[in-house]
């Protein structure tokens, strides 16, 4: 395992992973233990609504478990559940995501998967997670050579994470399944002034997101480097190298903890925050604006992306939606609402403590708490090494 | 839904769940949305502990985070974690399952993955759940019909559960997979003096058992009355409605909440339990005799199964193991180490309060923290009404 580091946001600049060099097939593909790919396996926003919406009617909902908003509670809305506790005012902040197999790198895949399930707490600003719990389904495809080798690497990779973040795993369920499953259950028993109510956007705030958009893009890219057919339809546009490099940036980005992210929306004031995952940034974008207290609208203008994978969106035709905002993210950013003035400070704190860029992507304007992504947005690229 | 009563122990005397009436063929099987059943899915006890315990040993672990026990952490041992907070002396205590279908009817379903989850608290004597998360897999397999008609059913299911229990679903995750997966997330926070760890166990003590064995047999004979060549193979051991009475009294124990016999624990001075899940009553009684203080082993004389399962169990061969302790239990009894002054009283009070009986199945004696089932066992038939 020396060939990783842990804890470095420049862990793309290590090697590939090599699954001979733990005696797999050279052809082994982690990514190929499940049909979808990562966040990409939500239940449809339109279907889980309706799901939901039909149960909220005749439930007598608790009004002491109401006081954050009249949203509904279940499945979707923020993006933790915040409970009232029956000790000294205190609130349990809890998350659960799990998802399938989004890198061939069962090390990395981990890290991610934790990463993942940690940025919904630092989405509601809270910075400490006290119990991590991992979910994990192994494939019954797996042969068992692979499943020994794999499973500790992912569980590695998850302890890892859950050790970078402050936090360690305490426990979690096992399981066969068809499809490689990989998630986890973050929890911190908090007091209210710890967590951000994400309610609070004002007319002439500004959008802020902390990581670039395009990983779903990028590992479907990489894995067409292995099918000639879905290759030729974007070799005019990308090169092999332009692909892995792209991969590695993603697979780097889906690390990275937004615990920093997190811990300086109270230094500068934030508004409101949610994380960008499987609903993709105008879907996160406009849940967040529906919970607003004020009569306020998103408007998004620019979209940093990781390099190329504009291009390869484009040459997929609507598969993936990338420039209109439905492109799937795993352990994307935090999009931010914070006061116009403090913006570029964040921005440029967030820069000198991690080296990762943030950028302002939008306004908040007069409106009726909806988002929308303007006609032709401007795409940021953003490089492979920043 | 209004051929549902929530929170009564005699559910299993209502109608059975009818497809057609929600517009579904008449063919419409739940349990055929998964090729495993219930906690039958279980990664194999002893792979966990290899893949687990290749982790352990290069982990410095916090000692604070150890003062219950030096056993493993992560997946298996105890049926909850136990996390030392920040705050006042707090602990979290949390856990997490999940399983593929085991009845058909969509709502008990949501039912028992509830109670599933919570009896991991009631192992530990934690009678409050603070807060539940609901984690669903909806099948690609599914149509929109099925997955709009059976996806609230089984949310409502989970939630008069929850409700029953004295919490409520806050939140959860889903996603669609091929298997259909029902499970949660239960969270309690509380003082230390709310669980009992179960490691106290003296010889001299006696096992309890508060549920019936049986369920994943049931479960099974009731798929083979629609499949001739399986049915062929019990059908002179067992009648139709044999296997319907012991599937319906199946659903109703599995659906039925441990918490009276949690709170019951604290009344008697129970000495440890764990509930019986996956790994069957020796697999836990195992694990729960591992973790104990005391120079212990576990011998089990009893075993109460639901009427004709065991002939069935018979007539399978060695496909379930049931009087061996193997066969997998789904939302199953607690396991109770109880001083022997107090077991026959600990009985007779759970059945005045539930009128369901609980039952002595075997001893503590001198060892060496092991647990076995004698030769010739006494099989109790438990019929499907006390």
């Amino acid at each position: 395992m020396a060939d990783y580091q842990v804890g470095h946001h420049d862990d793309f600049s290590r090697r590939p992973f090599d699954p001979t060099a733990h005696d797999l097939e050279a052809t082994f593909r982690l990514t190929r233990f499940a049909d979808l790919k990562g966040r990409g396996c939500k239940v449809p926003q339109d279907v889980l609504t309706k799901l939901v919406s039909s149960l909220q009617q005749d439930y007598t909902q608790d009004p002491e478990s109401q006081y954050l908003h009249s949203t509904p509670r279940i499945g979707i809305g923020l993006d933790c559940s915040v409970t009232p506790l029956r000790h000294g005012g205190l609130c349990l902040v809890q998350t659960t995501d799990f998802f399938y197999p989004i890198v061939d790198d069962p090390y990395m895949m981990g890290k991610i998967a934790c990463a993942n399930v940690l940025s919904d707490l630092y989405a509601m600003g809270v910075i400490e997670c006290d119990n991590m719990l991992m979910l994990l389904a192994v494939s019954t495809k797996m042969t068992e050579k692979e499943r020994d080798v794999v499973v500790p690497l992912i569980m590695r990779g998850f302890k890892d994470s859950a050790l970078e973040a402050g936090t360690s795993v305490t426990g979690g369920q096992s399981v066969v399944n068809p499809w490689c499953t990989i998630g986890g259950v973050a929890s911190t028993i908090c007091q209210p002034n710890e967590y951000i109510v994400p309610d609070n956007a004002v007319v002439g705030d500004v959008l802020v997101l902390t990581k670039a958009l395009g990983t779903q893009v990028a590992v479907n890219a990489h894995q067409w480097l292995d099918q000639p057919e879905r290759w030729n339809r974007i070799k005019l546009v990308v090169s092999d190298e332009d692909v892995r490099k792209a991969y590695h940036r993603a697979m780097d980005s889906m690390s990275r903890l937004n615990r920093i992210a997190a811990r300086l929306m109270h230094k500068y004031n934030a508004h409101g925050s949610t994380d960008v995952t499987g609903f993709g940034l105008l879907g996160h974008a406009q849940t967040l604006a529906s919970h607003q207290k004020n009569e306020v609208s998103f408007v998004i203008h620019n979209l940093p992306v990781i390099a190329k994978m504009a291009a390869v969106a484009k040459a997929c035709g609507n598969m993936f939606q990338l420039l209109q905002g439905h492109s799937a993210e795993t352990s994307g950013g935090l999009l931010i609402c914070l006061p116009r003035e403090q913006a570029a400070a964040y921005c440029k704190d967030i820069e000198k403590q991690e080296g990762c860029q943030a950028w302002i992507i939008g306004i908040v304007e007069k409106g009726n708490r909806t988002a929308r992504i303007i006609d032709k947005p401007r795409v940021i690229e953003v490089p492979a090494k920043e």
